[in-house]
């Protein structure tokens, strides 16, 4: 199976109450294929970088199995810059600088051997994108998933309205579910969002864990009581990534199969926020990522 | 089995952003009561009422299994009066007016019958009051569970440790967690407060569900999404009643039946909310229960 990942390849500077970094590499395309190359096999990466982007990044993404052909590089200018800082909880965050250099000039053109993808995520980035993406696969994709944010349904509704209406699977915070139903109980919010096109919906609640739902299916996967969370960037996308990962390699689109992808994300994000940046998915195994699973089912486990 | 119960038996009104009540019953020990009465008999409950309380309410939990001879009834003084407001969230509330009245007096005296309960829940009331009901009983019981709050923590932090260190288990929510162990993540303070003396500890997270901790093992309980939550008052006490419940009914104390009472705590919380006070709890039957724990199975099941 192929996954098709289209999002940021960039730096980021991070701060929380406990540490900060330098410029470190991020991005929802970077979190979203490291996560999903533990399971499937190829990922074709399209995104935007600087030349200021270190050739031996890519070069480590090709041998993690994710393509780097659609990942095109720009001469003389800067790759995308964020900074942010995370207040006490660790949840909410301040941006402190967003440059988006290369990143304004993005308009995502798939190479031909990414043109038949058998899964697609869509990262965060600018629903024009996202639809233009979409409008280049040469077959209807087994599915297609999104992730958007409040910043696109307050500047670009309609287009949002559209990519939503090509869209299999949307996996949101839930924050940004009640922004985009207007409705705050998530059960509610998923109702109304589901009429929007996405027949799945995937609401990401943090430390709360998540919620997948399907028609009058809904299915709630916890998050791991941690000690320790370190630095929660990129675990939404990592989530993103070890769902999609695992969907499109065991290929079963079942809800039985899509609940053990919320595990599989769930437990991907776990080990994230373990460390600064991407650094703890440079670090894992396949075992951990078991072995973690394993974690997830004795939380849960019960019978009456 | 038998179980104690200690609480307030007191008038609310509820204001919250769609409605308003006047003067309902409430108080945690009618909420934990009532809850605990669908699974045993006798309940055994202590608290001060003046004599505007309802002679039938109390002839209303007699039908329910509840014993009411340790309810002092205080002639010519008001029962305890609390109102409180509800904010958009339903998690937030700020309390309008406490009036102590007769629970200013409340000096918890066991009748005799009630002095060798199997299992004991003691509400959210002054330390000293616990530790009194504690000292009164004539044998160990099998399991004593307490809950307690943010203002007791800052008023009489050393009564409360001497009671914590004579309880088994300490049922709080997570904002209560935080405070009383000093750590944000819950995984920590869970570490904390089982050092303080009760070896099992269950965190309620509201609409984020529960967890249990006993030693190294942790069970994580889902809240089922609802779509309309109408009233949250005493739903923590009906979680509380049906968890200590459901444990002396099958009077069983393994971590694999804990879990199961956390599942039957968290399914009576979810109805405490569908109506305004303790009326869905006068509505239900013990099929709605089993039905409604059979939700909270789907919703949490998955096999890897």
């Amino acid at each position: 199976m192929s996954l098709l990942v289209v999002g940021t390849v960039a730096f980021d500077a991070i701060e929380t109450p406990f540490q900060k970094t330098e410029k470190i590499i991020g991005g929802s395309g970077t979190y979203i294929g490291l996560s999903a190359s533990f399971f499937v096999k190829p990922i074709q990466l399209v995104s935007i970088v600087g030349s200021d982007f270190p050739q031996e990044t890519l070069k480590y993404f090709n041998r993690k199995g994710i393509k780097t052909e659609g990942v095109e590089v720009k001469k003389g200018k800067k790759s995308f810059f964020w900074s942010g800082k995370y207040h006490m909880d660790m949840n909410s965050r301040d941006t402190l600088i967003t440059d988006l250099n290369v990143l304004a000039e993005f308009d995502p053109v798939l190479p031909q051997s990414y043109q038949s993808p058998d899964y697609v995520m869509l990262g965060n980035i600018d629903p024009n994108l996202q639809i233009k993406v979409i409008e280049q696969l040469r077959n209807r994709p087994k599915l297609i998933a999104m992730d958007t944010m409040n910043f696109w349904m307050n500047t670009t509704p309609n287009e949002l309205a559209k990519a939503l209406k090509l869209t299999d699977v949307l996996i949101i915070n839930d924050e940004e579910a009640r922004q985009l139903s207007g409705e705050y109980a998530l059960a509610k919010a998923a109702k109304v969002i589901m009429k929007k096109g996405p027949r799945i919906l995937v609401i990401k609640k943090g430390e709360h864990g998540a919620l997948l739902f399907q028609g009058d299916e809904v299915f709630f996967a916890p998050a791991l009581p941690l000690e320790e969370v370190f630095d929660p960037t990129g675990a939404g996308d990592v989530f993103a990534g070890g769902f999609m990962g695992y969907l499109s390699s065991s290929n079963n689109r079942s809800f039985t199969n899509m609940k053990r992808a919320v595990v599989y994300g769930s437990a991907m994000a776990s080990f994230c926020v373990e460390k600064f940046g991407p650094q703890r998915l440079t670090e894992i195994r396949k075992d951990h990522i078991q072995k973690r699973v394993g974690q997830f089912v004795d939380l849960a486990k019960f019978r009456i």
